[in-house]
């Protein structure tokens, strides 16, 4: 059975729409993803408004209440009688984040368990044929193919193969 | 430069001294290692005794206060020059272990940190050159070489090269 490796934040989480729920809570403001992929000047200063509210990420329960990735819980599923899949997820960083992060997977996927479920810092040491990832430093040194799954943060990487959804996942792996 | 994966539980850490010490206090007893090893007997009580007890490896702080393993912290400070070192623990059964684990690496491996900290389930999808560890399980699927930490659980594992403390790590590694 093939190995895949999928990652937790903005590509099971919609952990990018947790951060803008907390800026706009904090500053008053009013930002959604399509305002931010469309409109640079607004973007620059969301940037400088997230660097206020980013130490949010180290509280504790940030991690807890991460909205779900459209199809995620759908596909996943499926995907889990085809592949080996463990969750790996770079959340070291967060320390309260980790025990929240089994939490919610065991609400919205409690097949996997914590003996599937990784977090590390890097993740290049880790042997599989797949990762699905949004960040390019994954896929960089990965030994498989990478999927680079779409976010507006990595919208000018070219080197390797985008998913845009979790359908189009799918439709690539099933 | 090689990969090395380090176990913490019963290798960095004397996780086994710390759960013997919560049976005696929970149950007025004075059990030691060398009692376990050499006298079946008292062994076999102190099996129904840990029983008893097992949950609290659960509780919240159980893993911030494990003392620390003969040797390693000067051990793997010589080898950290030598080789890519990961930090690799089977700890996402405990979901409370995970922050104080990060702590008490940063209290007496600070030079590790969180980006080369692993914990897992299984560990056969980590790719390395070498790895230390007091579990079977964690050598029977690994690519690089396993050198089976000793400890009295894994006296009677003949199929992987023993190390019997870290000093022996050092003389084979360096």
């Amino acid at each position: 059975m093939q190995r895949l490796l999928i990652d937790m934040d903005d590509v099971m989480a919609d952990t990018g729409q947790k951060i803008i729920n907390t800026v706009n809570d904090a500053c008053n403001s009013s930002y959604t993803k399509e305002i931010l992929i469309t409109n640079p000047k607004a973007k620059e200063e969301y940037q400088e408004k997230y660097l206020t509210q980013k130490h949010k990420l180290w509280d504790k329960g940030f991690f807890r209440d991460i909205p779900l990735m459209l199809d995620a819980q759908e596909v996943i599923k499926n995907l889990y009688g085809k592949y080996e899949i463990f969750i790996v997820s770079a959340a070291t960083e967060f320390p309260n984040s980790m025990s929240e992060k089994l939490e919610w997977l065991e609400d919205y996927f409690p097949y996997i368990g914590w003996s599937h479920t990784v977090f590390c810092g890097h993740k290049w040491m880790i042997r599989a044929d797949y990762i699905i990832d949004d960040h390019e430093k994954n896929l960089i040194n990965f030994t498989g193919t990478g999927l680079l799954f779409d976010a507006p943060h990595n919208k000018h990487i070219t080197d390797f193969q985008r998913v845009n959804s979790w359908k189009e996942v799918e439709k690539l792996l099933m």
